[in-house]
């Protein structure tokens, strides 16, 4: 027999137990890569990286929380581009000493990254584990199938599109940016439905994301405050900052923000494809500018502001 | 005009120019996923967390040299699988204060990361940057494609097989585990030279890493204490550790280390495929057992000894 294995090893033996065997993993965790099947030939990767006393802290969230956050926002990568995710590999920095005392931290941690990725159809397919005199670190990447119309990138917004939010924004911090829903169902179905021109998630903020679509586009937009969609928790904000500001300004939303003709915006209106609420609320220009038109002031131009990497 | 991009999205855009366009990389950097292009129906995937002060420290480090090293311990992962490396996303954890100071910190590192990448016909294809009050963290996850010969595991292990291993082991953390070249076309030849039976690189050191052989294959192994490649600066060590002790125990040489059938092994002693000095250090049993053949004392049983993750 040969001796036990390491207590690091153990965690990856009961990680790949976790996973189990799955056949589309001919081969998964324990090996120097993972070997997985895939069919079409265009695919998707994204990557995102956790930081302790960044994108989260221990306590109020806890492991599992974590283990799903950093998941949940990889998924909204892909669906950002209505793809499919499939497989997905995950690399830990354990603090040495958390990870002693509560050996359950991994564990906790594991169990939130696989249940989510279980509720999406995606494994966990490897990773690589580490123990250090630091913060917990996350990395998780993910590999996904284009859908057969294709990837929706951030670069076909054309002047004259109506722009459309899922769900509502704002005030992400104040728990929802451990428990949001990735929109990957969503993302599908109105790529099927419509011809989506650009998309993206809404992770650094309102603002800030719509100026990827307008730079990647070569556009502007004129923005309209009334049409908004403010969060419950944004709306009872009690701080200097208006509600309107925290939906424009707050990250991690993670709703998905698209551009389409005013033709598929209508019918996007009048019959929408997905549960969750949709709201137009800008119209794309050929002027690079970013405007929120106010029924008061008129238009105001809005500068680059996003969610300021940093909580409490 | 849009107004200036953010320091940080001036920083992708600079990578982004640097990688450029690639006609496999439909959507590369910049958008929420990359978009790639891949053939064959099964494919690797990998990844990697390098952290300061565990896998280096800068100085003695350069950041271009950590950049390297990287991007070639993924390259190393898919080598032991004899796999071709083929698209990289790369997540960074900057430090506030020196990244400030040194703007050119990240264009270093990446600079690093993109000219291995490239010598090896990988491409970057997107990623995640922050910037933190903490030290340097970096992530590449790398998907690769199966040798049309498969896949090289390390579960293929037979009883009666040779073990090999490519090139001089121990004494890494004098500076080789910054430099040394991934094993990537050596795997490749091997692999369509002979029947590969199991297959991994050499990270944690070489008793720790054939552990995982013979736990995945379920088998033992006798090594030859006389054979083990000691590397010229293991060989000048001047410390408590015998040259042999580095060589078995010290990690980060990203070797390969093989096990054939004894014909297979013959045919590699008489005519190497490849230019990289292969040694024969020992052969598989079916005693689940890591001992150590020695002239002197006979077979002395092998603890699971690896590198500790710990730098100075």
């Amino acid at each position: 027999m040969l001796p036990e294995k390491s207590p690091e090893f153990q965690l990856i033996e009961r990680f790949r137990q976790t996973v189990g065997a799955r056949l589309d993993v001919p081969v998964g965790i324990g090996d120097d890569a993972a070997v997985v099947r895939r069919l079409p030939e265009t695919g998707l990767l994204a990557t995102d990286l956790l930081l302790e006393g960044v994108h989260f802290e221990i306590p109020p969230a806890t492991p599992r929380q974590v283990g799903c956050k950093a998941m949940a926002v990889n998924l909204s990568d892909i669906a950002a581009m209505a793809g499919k995710p499939r497989f997905a590999v995950v690399s830990l920095a354990l603090p040495q000493q958390r990870h002693d005392v509560a050996g359950s931290l991994a564990d906790e941690l594991f169990a939130g990254l696989n249940s989510t990725a279980e509720r999406f159809g995606v494994t966990i397919v490897g990773g690589d584990t580490t123990s250090w005199n630091g913060p917990l670190v996350i990395n998780v990447s993910i590999m996904g199938d284009v859908h057969p119309r294709g990837p929706v990138t951030r670069s076909g917004a054309r002047p004259g599109d109506w722009v459309f939010v899922t769900g509502r924004l704002g005030g992400s911090l104040a728990g929802h940016h451990l428990t949001f829903e990735p929109r990957v169902e969503e993302a599908r179905r109105l790529h099927e439905s419509v011809d989506l021109h650009a998309m993206l998630d809404v992770s650094d903020g309102l603002v800030a994301d719509i100026y990827h679509i307008l730079e990647e586009s070569g556009v502007g937009v004129i923005l309209n405050s009334d049409h908004i969609p403010i969060s419950q928790v944004a709306s009872q904000c009690d701080d200097q900052r208006s509600p309107l500001q925290h939906a424009l300004g707050d990250g991690e939303d993670f709703e998905l923000l698209f551009t389409v003709s005013p033709e598929d915006g209508e019918r996007l209106l009048l019959h929408s494809p997905v549960d969750v609420e949709l709201s137009r609320i800008g119209t794309i220009t050929r002027e690079c500018r970013c405007l929120l038109s106010d029924p008061v002031r008129g238009g105001v131009e809005l500068p680059r502001i996003g969610w300021v990497h940093a909580i409490g």
